[in-house]
């Protein structure tokens, strides 16, 4: 990188007061919130931390279970401190006692393996969530105090760490394991920047140097358990050393959460060899394995990945973890370097693939993020299906991974925004309405951005510090932009230095300073690297950051049926009535229409009006088909 | 129908003598009966019929291990049938003779339910393949009885049958069940007429009219086994009683085996509502679920349909058996009507989806035959992935039922070319050359044909009736023959009335009567229906009844990367060193020249060669990609 290095302005710094974003907050945190505490509640999860559970009895606390409250403790946490709320605040302090009465006397805390099976305590790390489960709590501990200032849980997770350190390592009588599962790595930076105890660092940055080394750990392990070793880990990224992985390979959310831990240690130790493995791992990833939408993860089967540019449409898992886990680590790259390669792709994961995870009314979610949808099918029992290619959102999950992440990620999305690199560099990632208190150097600026964005090119940036102060206001020009112009204080200064695609603009700010940057959004036609089988012959439509798609309740023809001539001219239009206020895409595309004859000539067509929505509200109205990628030609 | 029935033309009064099968028909009974007969040796499954298993011991003889050597006793007796050959003979009457030594006093036969689990005796036929097996058996002793004359099998299976005529029924004291894999029904049809006793028929007729009777024989089985009842039995179509059957469902194999045992009972008995069944289910299968190669079956997860125009060109499953069950159904539907639609069918699946069966040296066989490959990768322990997409063909399977049943399909072939329609009408349906003796009316009239078929479109057909004989000679015009000519000694005919899609030649035939049929082939551009998802914006190129595909060897560019815009100019020439002789296509195609980015403008393309094989020669070269459905426009 050769950068300096950057640090992330906390969402507890940043209030959004966003045209777009506003109104999903707000359902974030007075439905989605309500309801997953809810289904927490009469799942047992919450009860599990009593552990009261007895043999033979249902529910059996399960092994990730813990990991779902300690989400939405997290997500719960930093709904609270943009907006106070006694009762939430209450319920809050009650399950975060709650869960500290589970802890243990040595400082164990975990429900399945302290009421359900306490023998296996540590003794299957490549299979079980145990460490996982650690870093949620931890998580969760630390959001809870930034956002209360009360430290019951915190304090439990800092006992439990501390128990964690005395068990593993290299060390005479520890355990030289690390998770199957990654999530603890990434936890215990926020836990060591949260106490400022230096150990939680290293026991991350061991979890991180100790994994894929030989004699491998979970050969050792298996052995113990007189199971067969497994032989190849490249499922948990632990097939070799970190810093010798080339490319991404598995369970799509291990690596991001895996990689995002790698990209804090590089950060917190300055590790150069780790964060050049950030690098290539992050340019394998969205060279070669990453949906138009963001979405990564194309293969059910492992929940990960399939080979380079094998990204098929119709059955592309894309979990929203896995698009949540992008994100973090995204922004975790920010901080290594001011690079608008990181930003582009955090911005493509946020405003389609992850943001389509939950409904526009917050009660139901998406697993998975296919790139294209057949409708509805009922199974032999006349119940909608579920399967690969007929999906439709859940209220729930029994493997609820999802819905508590995206609820964790909205109410802490002004943490994305900006960074502050090196005291003198002021950086704007994302162009999201609202104001944030930056501290560049000794000095505090306030900055309000007013914007329509994704909508709207326009955006307004009013710097305020509190004295004139000298520094460097960098605002990112995502790539997908080919034409704009900024201006300050009415001054065009369009030709402001650039780098890594973000333009510079260095003053002495004064109170009040006002600074337009404006983008412009034309529909753009995109098309796929031709090694995307999946892909060839059609088009996606995007404009800004949204990636567009065609959903049934907009035609009369089937969805599949639709095709996108390169000629058609589109004409984008704000419709503040429909899916929550949306730009729709409208056109006159051509419909084949179908003969007898399974083969033959080739379909006739007819001309066909085609309205396309935002891929993030698909699946909002009436169940039907839905395509992102449009052929081109019939 | 409403048309009188046909009587197939028996392979044994067919002589081929043909450039383009006789060379395969050679290699399949010098090579690759003897690779069956070795690979069914060596696993054990010869051996399985000396009942000398003993608990504990490997291999294990497998539910359907009988069938196995079955279908090699009929492949090898067809084949000894057309060429004599004593050591084959030799080899044949041990074989049969071991089998028959397995037969109990009751005249029970079977390896696994008499030495492994003799107490399992037809206690689960929805699972296990007891009756299918029977059903391979009785085919394998009619053929060898048809073939030299000995009666060891034949006499086997009539014991056995007659067993099985007295244990199933719904009389008192009788099992009211059916197999969940078909197979018998059509057997017993077989042997019926080679014994011309009525009860085999009767039991054939048994098993179709029970099939998916209410109460449900597998609810009453399963409970019978303290098992839950799987409720849908749409995967052994027995769902419904057959009769209300309209659509294709589940395992494509049982699926076309049962619907040909339809066909027989509709035609032996003349039953309308059993004919009317195989004509919905024919045209839904063949309306909304066949591949261009005439595969069938497009999943592997249920060996079988998905929806309908569900069809995937790479993981497309199309099983090679499953073709051949296609052609045994139509061969049977000929005999209920003289339709041009069933042969095109036929001689599609035969040329395509079930010639690639086996490799050119006769030594390796598909099991799945996929419309594009992806080329080779290797799994962890570096050996070559037989992953979906990754395919190549194989010297056996554990599951070995496509080798066999493609060795007795070619030593067959003979009986697929024509057939006899109320006693005046010969009727020609594929053109393959060699000497047929039909019985026509009361005479005797040989047939010759002369053709280089399918590479050109000349067929010269010599008719010598024993002496002069008023009949029609019904020559079908293939669906896909846009423009042909038609002469007899001489005097142009083309214009010969047309039923069906056969032109019909009445005349008082004499000794010597020459008839000339030229097909035109030119190259045609074949597309899909538009629900065909996987075929959008791609065409596929036929020539006659052959599909080709473009394959790696031939280019230089990655398969993946080549067009076929509408434009393109393509020229036919056989090429006699390639392949075995075969017609190529050829033309210059454009190759997409991709960049660097996974997303972005339209790829820039250049000109390119192209050189496009027959489907059913492909993965006889290096292992590459292939691809049968190429894309139109970059």
């Amino acid at each position: 990188m050769g950068q300096q290095h950057g640090k992330q302005v906390l969402f507890s710094q940043v209030k959004i007061d966003d045209a777009f974003w506003s109104p999903r907050i707000a359902v974030n945190r007075q439905v989605t919130l309500a309801h997953e505490y809810e289904m927490c509640r009469t799942t047992g999860r919450l009860d599990a931390f009593k552990l009261h559970w007895e043999p033979g009895t249902e529910p059996v606390p399960h092994i990730f279970w813990d990991s779902d409250v300690a989400k939405w403790v997290e997500a719960a946490s930093y709904a609270l401190a943009a907006h106070p709320d006694p009762e939430l605040e209450q319920r809050l302090d009650d399950v975060t006692a709650l869960i500290a009465s589970a802890q243990q006397a040595d400082g164990y805390l975990n429900t399945h393996f302290t009421a359900v099976e306490p023998d296996k305590r540590f003794t299957n790390l490549r299979d079980w969530h145990e460490l996982y489960c650690a870093g949620h709590l931890i998580e969760a501990g630390v959001a809870h105090a930034e956002a209360t200032g009360k430290r019951t849980l915190l304090d439990a997770v800092c006992r439990y760490a501390d128990l964690l350190a005395r068990v593993f390592g290299t060390g005479e009588g520890q355990i030289p394991g690390y998770p199957g599962h990654e999530e603890i790595e990434l936890a215990l930076v926020k836990l060591y920047r949260a106490t400022g105890q230096r150990r939680y660092l290293e026991l991350s940055r061991y979890f991180i140097d100790q994994r894929g080394r030989q004699p491998h750990y979970y050969d050792l392990e298996s052995a113990r358990r007189g199971e067969k070793a497994r032989g190849d880990y490249s499922y948990c990224q632990a097939h070799l050393p970190v810093r010798q992985q080339e490319s991404v390979t598995g369970h799509a959310v291990r690596a991001m959460y895996l990689y995002s831990g790698m990209a804090d240690i590089a950060r917190e130790t300055d590790d150069q060899t780790l964060a050049a493995a950030c690098e290539r791992l992050w340019n394998h990833l969205t060279g070669k394995q990453m949906y138009v939408t963001g979405g990564i993860g194309a293969s059910r089967s492992n929940e990960g990945f399939l080979d380079d540019y094998d990204l098929p449409d119709d059955t592309a898992y894309c979990e929203t973890c896995a698009g949540i886990g992008l994100i973090f680590w995204a922004q975790r790259m920010l901080q290594l370097g001011c690079d608008r390669r990181y930003a582009d792709v955090l911005e493509r994961a946020l405003y389609n693939n992850v943001l389509a995870g939950s409904s526009l009314d917050g009660r139901r979610f998406f697993y998975d993020n296919p790139l294209a949808a057949y409708g509805t099918k009922k199974d032999s029992q006349g119940r909608l299906t579920q399967t690969t290619r007929y999906y439709q959102r859940s209220e729930w999950f029994g493997c609820a991974c999802c819905p508590p992440n995206y609820a964790r990620l909205l109410s802490s999305l002004g943490g994305y925004v900006y960074s502050v690199y090196g005291g003198n560099r002021a950086a704007v990632h994302l162009y999201v309405g609202g104001e944030a208190t930056l501290t560049i150097g000794c000095g505090q600026v306030t900055i309000r951005q007013q914007t329509r964005y994704p909508w709207d090119g326009q955006i307004a940036i009013r710097v305020s510090p509190e004295k004139p102060a000298a520094f460097q206001l960098a605002l990112r020009i995502p790539g997908w932009c080919q034409s704009f112009r900024l201006q300050v204080n009415g001054q065009d200064v369009s030709d402001a230095p650039e780098t890594n695609g973000y333009r510079l603009i260095e003053r002495t700010w004064n109170e009040g300073d006002q600074v337009v940057l404006a983008l412009e959004l034309p529909v753009r036609r995109v098309f796929a690297h031709p090694s995307v089988r999946a892909c060839q012959n059609k088009v996606a439509i995007q404009r800004g950051p949204i990636v567009y798609c065609a959903e049934q309740a907009d035609h009369s023809d089937p969805v599949r049926h639709l095709y996108l001539p390169e000629d058609a001219a589109l004409q984008a239009s704000f419709d503040a009535d429909l899916l929550g206020g949306v730009v729709t895409i409208t056109g006159t595309a051509r419909a084949a229409l179908p003969g007898e004859a399974l083969y033959g000539p080739a379909p006739l067509t007819k001309p066909c009006p085609i309205r396309l929505i935002p891929y993030y509200v698909w699946n909002n109205r009436q169940p039907g088909e839905m395509r992102v990628w449009l052929p081109i030609a019939p």
